[in-house]
């Protein structure tokens, strides 16, 4: 830390002082609190690391890269945001700790609004290729009692790292939306979540390969779970065993949310009869617990 | 500010330091620091504010704006960092005070590298319209010495506003450089600085708009003076009285640099006898004293 004298820090101070002040007559006031400790802490980074004028200047240039890459089918500010645990620490922010419910991680950009409905023990997999995978579970409340009738959303990548909305044809697969029965259970096949980067060809992967971090997504598979007076979960289960685990691009792992997906040998019957082809597949249970609405 | 129980601050926490963590192998040292100090001050803001997910939309989204109204011409993002202030926080942290140098000011995007020489006493107007300033000073290190041979440029906008890279016809005006005498002083003709908005018609705009700000800067000249074994001087010199001293859109105003430009009635004889057609006119002293080089 390089050493400020007196009259130097209270120069730095009273800009500061000054900026957050420009804010005071702004007529809404959570503006006005959300700009000033924006200030605060922009100012603070600026004078902690004494950046330099080069720095900022290459700041300036990075950030209009990033607003230049981004159009209506890419947007690298959320990939920065995610990289840098924005979005994540935004997630954990609007999702407070209740005892026991599932904790939450990030949405991404690969939900779409109308997946198919499947039955209870259908398939999502709409012919994506990939391992295939049975989930079953649980949906209840903090107090252990069932919640019947929670929509479940999932969706997930198939094996080559893609989600449907990358697919060129437009065809929808590994997504899809079911209901939990009268005990709160539900069941589905899906596919055995694989590893795949966020997009790396733009600043943002640039920045990602400067400081030697790896641009993969830890495997997961996307869950939305929504019912009547309870808090939306939007989460993700990740798989044990994983090596990308504690170096997920995006910080989206949560201890909790790692589960055991048990691989099993192509000759063991399915827990539903089905015939997959003689081939092997894995299970895993997720047992979800949502938090009241606030 | 929101009650924080044990289990979500140490979930907040513990992300932070992930990410924190994720730089810690980047091979540059200063940009592990760097990238450390932003994720610290980013993640603090975000838990400090306790941002909802609705801002941070908004956030992505403005930031998407900026970035599509950035080209060549057009750069929204400084505009960002001037309204911030932390354009001014940079240039402060980079020009550290020393005893009794002339404080400096932000650079701003007029500065143009081949301005036209001016012999001392010479017109840096080249015809833009404005009320003419006979500007006179010295240049001095901080022990009082005069400084032979500093070469000094200087700008300014015309009476309308504008800067001659802002004109259609592409003529240069109000724009020049010229050096310090054997005895360190100079002078020259300018015009009267005049107010003028920062670029209001974007998403920066919209924003000084909805916190009830002003776009318009605090009437300035602007100078740039260097000098061998001298720190170069980038700074502004401002008009005592002028109203927007205390809202100046980019808070580059220091009281120091705020001047008495003192109006003469049209018959006073100007200093070097010129004859300036009978008009008004204004006076200015300014004496720069330059820090030693870093
Ligand atoms: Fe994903
Ligand atoms: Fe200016």
């Amino acid at each position: 830390m390089t050493a400020v004298h007196d009259e130097q820090s209270s120069r730095e101070r009273e800009l500061t002082d000054k900026v957050v002040a420009s804010f005071a007559g702004a007529p809404d006031p959570r503006l006005r609190h959300v700009l000033g400790s924006l200030t605060e802490h922009l100012h603070a980074f600026i004078r902690d690391v004494r950046l330099t004028q080069e720095e900022w200047n290459t700041a300036i240039e990075f950030l209009t890269e990033v607003g230049h890459i981004t159009d209506d089918k890419r947007q690298e500010f959320i990939l920065l945001s995610d990289v840098f645990g924005a979005s994540m620490q935004t997630v954990t922010v609007n999702n407070e700790a209740i005892a026991g419910e599932t904790e939450s991680t990030v949405f991404g950009p690969f939900f779409v609004d109308d997946a198919p409905a499947v039955p209870l023990g259908g398939d999502i997999s709409g012919g994506a290729p990939g391992q295939p995978c049975w989930v079953e579970g649980s949906v209840t409340d903090v107090d252990g009692n069932p919640i019947p009738n929670a929509r479940i959303d999932v969706w997930e990548a198939d094996d080559d790292g893609f989600y449907d909305v990358q697919y060129p044809d437009g065809r929808v697969a590994a997504r899809g939306h079911l209901f939990s029965d009268e005990a709160g259970r539900f069941r589905f096949w899906g596919l055995t979540p694989t590893p795949y980067p966020i997009p790396f060809d733009g600043p943002v992967g640039r920045m990602l390969d400067a400081v030697g971090r790896s641009p993969m997504r830890a495997s997961h598979l996307h869950f939305m779970v929504a019912a009547a007076d309870k808090r939306t979960l939007i989460t993700h289960i990740f798989v044990r065993g994983d090596e990308l685990l504690d170096r997920d691009s995006v910080f989206g792992v949560k201890d909790s949310l790692v589960k055991d997906f048990v691989e099993q040998p192509s000759d063991t019957p399915t827990p539903d009869g089905r015939d997959i082809g003689g081939r092997e597949w894995s299970r895993v249970r997720f047992d979800i617990v949502l938090a009241p609405a606030q």
